[in-house]
């Protein structure tokens, strides 16, 4: 019998996600310390937080002398401190850079994708408004102009209805490196969201339903209304496929497109992933769980649901809390963030057993649930 | 639409029962703190930890400035703390001093329980060895000798097997006030669990039949085997009696012997309690989300089961967490304490969907988890 030594999880940021890595690390007896610029960052109430830029090494040298592993909870972490932490060769850090490289350029995530056979929207580089011209002429429009660094929740993106629309694109988005994609007439975004241990031992949680707005995520329901089995049997082939190329080690989260019952990736991202945050209540194993217990080398919990569940994101400005407790089955995630408008603040998981029922706490939950201001 | 303000709860103890307490509280927005003499005290990873005696005033009466509410997660807090608390009006402290006090006397505690008809064994006070004589000849033999304050986990108690014994109980337990009890030929211990909230809403959990050994919990199986529904209703017309006369607000746990189908009371505790840590996965809310959202006055979660459970004891030394999370439906829980023989140093839930496969779960469990050294 060997005697358990307390593990030290490193995380670099220290936003909700990494919050929730750390509720989750607390009760499996691991410690958790986090860097992050913002003093107050949502992972300080959990963990000791480190204030310093992500990719500081004079902030993240002396906690790879205690950290068991390194891990980080954002793709917009600097791909070369990961890099860097690799090349230290202990503590490990996972997921691997390569992930993370590969996640933070549109052009390498969806050339990766095409090479591994996962199917993409169609896709061209753009460096200069002759490439963008060439471009639509080959993909037509609609098509989507975005940056390929550094877009999330909608920013960076912007919309050619016609081929006309080419220079006022270019006129926001230009003098960067660019890709243009093909627009996809899907019938709804879906994601994956999968785990690998240390030993290539997998597992999936169910595929989920997404819906955004305003390019950010508001609900997803998981299951996905109408998951067939062949539907999940797909996602789960594309997400193994990129976790084994990758060597990868953790939470991987793949949005896709469901184009009449056939899967096209949109991105990926090489961390925990707002998709999933039903699984705190509606899995056996949450997301959060599953990632440290993978990152530390330990057996991967089962990804099976509890129910049927919904998340619904806190945007703006938090409920009350006695609003959304009074609904049943409705579980409450406050981030302790200061509001402001377009933030996510929180997220509400409400669970139940069959999905009428879970319609119907929905909607009283939507009901009390405050728009952003 | 009103704007929630962070609540503060202020929580006397520290151990893993506020820890706990504070792991559920995170996640709905509340900040807690603790007072406990320790330093290291296992809540301490979850909010501010300040040192002082649990009725330090000098420590207690800062804390009362910024708390929304206060409670505690131990019986052995002193009552007067809590009544002064109570005599400042604000901020409320729950559960009430009187319930504390009943608790903290098993004279009162029994002579409550029966003046509310709750059943329990027989007992006489015994203040003297003539007052032992007189209550063995009374009660007869097998009976309890114990110290009417300050037992927990088996300490402050002395077995009469025979009336000849009386002087050796009296050599081990004589000169503070105590408490003869009948010995009653129980078939089994439970516990029932319940929660009521500031507008006199009550909950109750489903009754747990509890395994102990060397006055130490060791086991929980939820709902306890065999359960049915008059004997939880007849759990739940306690628990309700004893709530509703102490006008009682949060989590309270009443330890029960089954004798031959009939409920007798044996104790109280008023806090949260280790019979009710299977409600972590095992129930819609669990015991400490329930005790926070009570004394916050914010509306009582679900106490329904999510399928069957087992709670075991990691009892002086922890298990190493992979042989642990290797077992489908197993749930660590390490309270980050300092292994120590016969010191509660965390715990496992197993969870399933049916009772053959919990127990075959449970086999696998208790083949990892280590004998206490």
């Amino acid at each position: 019998m060997d005697t358990p030594v307390s593990p030290t999880v490193a995380c670099i940021g220290g936003g909700q996600l990494g919050r929730m890595l750390g509720l989750a690390a607390l009760p499996l007896g691991i410690r958790m310390e986090f860097v992050d610029p913002v003093v107050g960052a949502p992972a300080g109430e959990i963990g000791p937080l480190h204030i310093g830029e992500l990719d500081e090494r004079g902030v993240i040298r002396p906690l790879l002398e205690r950290a068991t592993v390194v891990t980080y909870e954002w793709e917009g972490v600097p791909a070369d401190i990961v890099s860097w932490i690799e090349e230290q060769r202990r503590p490990p850090v996972y997921p691997p850079a390569a992930a993370l490289r590969a996640s933070q350029d549109r052009l390498y995530e969806k050339t990766l994708f095409r090479q591994l056979d996962v199917g993409t929207p169609d896709f061209l580089p753009v460096d200069s408004f002759a490439d963008l011209e060439d471009a639509v002429a080959v993909l037509g429009a609609p098509a989507v102009l975005k940056t390929r660094r550094g877009g999330y929740d909608g920013k960076g993106q912007h919309v050619l209805r016609v081929p006309a629309d080419a220079p006022v694109a270019w006129a926001a988005l230009g003098g960067v490196p660019l890709i243009l994609e093909a627009f996809v007439p899907f019938d709804r975004e879906l994601s994956v969201l999968a785990v690998r241990g240390r030993d290539g031992s997998t597992e999936c949680w169910p595929v989920v339903e997404n819906h955004h707005s305003e390019g950010m995520l508001r609900r997803s329901n998981a299951p996905a209304p109408g998951l067939t089995p062949e539907l999940q049997a797909a996602a789960v082939a594309i997400a193994t496929r990129m976790l084994d190329e990758l060597l990868y080690v953790g939470v991987l989260a793949i949005e896709l497109f469901d184009v009449g019952g056939r899967l096209l990736a949109n991105e990926m991202a090489p961390r925990v992933h707002n998709s999933g945050h039903w699984t705190i209540e509606g899995a056996v194993t949450s997301q959060f769980e599953n990632h440290v217990r993978a990152i530390l080398g330990w057996p991967l919990g089962s990804t099976e649901t509890r129910g049927v569940s919904t998340m619904l994101n806190c945007i703006g400005v938090m409920p009350a809390p006695a609003d959304i407790l009074a609904v049943p089955g409705a579980h409450l995630h406050d981030y302790g963030k200061t509001p402001r408008h377009a933030r996510k603040l929180g997220h509400v998981t409400v669970v139940a057993d069959d999905a009428d029922t879970l319609h119907d706490r929905v909607d009283r939950v939507l009901a009390v649930l405050p728009a952003d201001g």
